[in-house]
């Protein structure tokens, strides 16, 4: 399909259905039930919540209902394009925690951008939620936001952006260096982009044990000391990787490194570039819909450990292996909060679900057609919630 | 069904089915329109909505999706229960907005009461909403709420508890004040409890053309100059009601009334005082889930022309009479606003939805087990939005 036929087809099926959500009963009403479901009889379900919040649970949806909130800061790659034309992005959102998690999501698109105003907001809806994913919310912003609001609520609360970007990309890296025949110790990593992604992976890294990390900008190299553009993220990122204090732009420091994980922009990356890599680099370009570089440019220099966020290649970067299984564990168990654990428990997840006999170059990371995924990242996600002991649920330790 | 019947199986109910709203896709999703739903092809819709943000109706669930707020501080006759234990009542009313108007509702609870966070949150939250169902939110703060969301928002804001109330009040009060031989400026109404509804179908009915009302509390009759518990509502109420400025305790002021509108609580009204009452009187004992006075007591006075909240009475007071129709039809032609003329709109197409020679004291009131009613409500309102000049779909003139 070309671009103006993806156009005129995503155009007419958005308008065919006039959007992509609709809210249902669960329950077919009828005279019966409706004495139970609304008044008199809801009264008991109300007070026996208000004598006990937990109850809210037991009698109402809260338990699988999240809000997907976004300022429409920064969609896809669109940039800030606001709230109301944020909401087909936050809609296709929703449908895909249905399908592949099974949980029920609603977007709430917020006409502010003020930080203050949105961690207010969130903490004042968030009744009617068991959890909240944090979506196109720009960087630096998404950081205080997201630890705001892990800090005053009791929910899980998730920056898909963030975090389910560095889950699938550490399960596809932990596979890639399997078949490059490295140690977890001998990456050598390039991080190109400092946004909400780039931040998150390359945390998510050295917190995994990958030590040598350099994180690049559009000036390049991020080191500590460094004045130009910097933000409060990239001088705690400064503090923790790129321990060298290496300088200069992405085509000098990308010489000897072994793993291009690419979140930035179209063709940044060069054959050139590739070229300067140690032998047998690892190279994810998941910039979309154009990569950093096109993998069978990429090939031409001898690179064979490609992924890009395309479905149309092998090795898709692609958070739906994430977020519907992470958000589903977490509601399953009551999480309070998504931890560290439980994120690393879903990455190890999503990456032993290729058996090491069956890596290979075409298929390091598991496809999105793989219907197991949600529910074996859930599996993993949950236990490892009642492991790290944050579970809300008593007695779910013997299911997980 | 005993009350203790009552509670065991509604608290079963909505235990069995964890609560009773769900967000469901509009289209099973698949591989191919998977590229279409989300990225890379949902980009479009967005950009379109960025250029133009009334495309939102045309590519999202916007044009049939409302939120149904409360802050929990006034839910059903239970008081001021929390945003928590609020929950289970706005979930029935999402589930009767579809049932009754197929329209998409999702409960928004509060975890604030304060008037301006309210407002603003609502504002903020506005993007994902095609219109705004306000919900069990006290007196005097309701008014206020409603007043500022409707002036600010270019979205309908209807609080039920009001309108609703008010609709459904008038449409029985007209059918019963032709079994009685009743002119309209022959009525002399007592409105009995000052809350939302009170005052909302008090001004109403003044609005409508009945001159002669007074609105009572717990306090009596309330006048111009009162000094007890008054709020700015009373007062503007008192500007308009009661011209010859009786005073008293509700015992007294009834004397000669032939209406009395019960929107207080259980059993204020006593055999005696109907007595004092005009012959043949009108009397709608609303309050929940036991009335003013029941009507096998008031018959017993000679009383004929009842209503009650109830559904094991004939002549049910309902909202749902109304609601689910006032929104369906004010979304259907995208209404900026619900007018007066809306309203009234409403009232005369219930009260019009029983034939002349069909009413009897039995039947005054339409039946919520009606089919039609939803239908028929909306109809109406959306032809009303076209003659006031609010609607938002150009060419709906033809239609309606």
């Amino acid at each position: 399909m070309n671009v103006n036929e993806l156009k005129k087809k995503a155009l007419e099926i958005h308008k065919e259905y006039q959007g992509k959500i609709s809210v249902q009963s669960k329950i077919k009403i009828n005279r019966d039930n409706l004495r139970l479901l609304y008044t008199p009889g809801v009264a008991w379900p109300c007070l026996e919540i208000n004598k006990n919040k937990d109850l809210v649970y037991d009698y109402c949806s809260t338990g699988n209902m999240i809000a997907i909130v976004t300022d429409g800061s920064a969609v896809l790659g669109l940039g800030n394009i606001g709230s109301f034309a944020a909401l087909p992005v936050m809609e296709g959102k929703a449908i895909l925690f249905k399908e592949f998690g099974n949980v029920d999501a609603f977007p709430i698109c917020l006409a502010t951008q003020d930080t203050e105003e949105i961690i207010k907001i969130v903490k004042n809806i968030s009744p009617s939620f068991g959890g909240i994913n944090l979506e196109d919310i720009s960087s630096p912003r998404c950081f205080e936001i997201e630890r705001r609001l892990i800090e005053e609520l009791d929910i899980p609360v998730f920056h898909d952006d963030q975090h389910g970007t560095a889950i699938v990309v550490l399960a596809g890296l932990i596979n890639a260096l399997k078949l490059s025949n490295r140690k977890t110790d001998q990456a050598k990593v390039i991080v190109n982009g400092a946004g909400a992604a780039g931040i998150a992976i390359t945390k998510f890294l050295v917190d995994y044990g990958i030590e040598d990390v350099i994180l690049c900008d559009t000036q390049g190299a991020i080191y500590q000391g460094r004045n130009q553009r910097m933000n409060s993220e990239k001088e705690k990122i400064a503090l923790l990787t790129n321990k060298k204090q290496i300088k200069g732009p992405l085509e000098e420091v990308i010489k000897d490194r072994n793993v291009f994980l690419g979140v930035s922009v179209a063709n940044v990356l060069t054959k050139e570039m590739i070229q300067k890599m140690e032998d047998d680099p690892i190279i994810f370009a998941m910039a979309n819909p154009t990569p950093e570089i096109m993998p069978e440019e990429a090939k031409k220099v001898g690179a064979r450990l490609l992924a890009t966020g395309r479905s149309d290649y092998p090795n898709q970067i692609n958070n739906v292996l994430a977020f519907p299984g992470v958000m589903r564990g977490a509601l399953e168990v009551r999480a309070s909060r998504i931890t560290e654990g439980m994120k690393y428990a879903a990455a190890f997840a999503l990456a032993n679900l290729i058996p090491e006999n069956d890596l290979s170059e075409d298929k390091f990371i598991p496809s999105v057609d793989n219907l197991q995924v949600g529910k074996v990242v859930a599996g993993a996600v949950a236990k490892a919630a009642v492991e790290n002991k944050v579970a809300g649920i008593k007695g779910v330790e013997a299911k997980f």
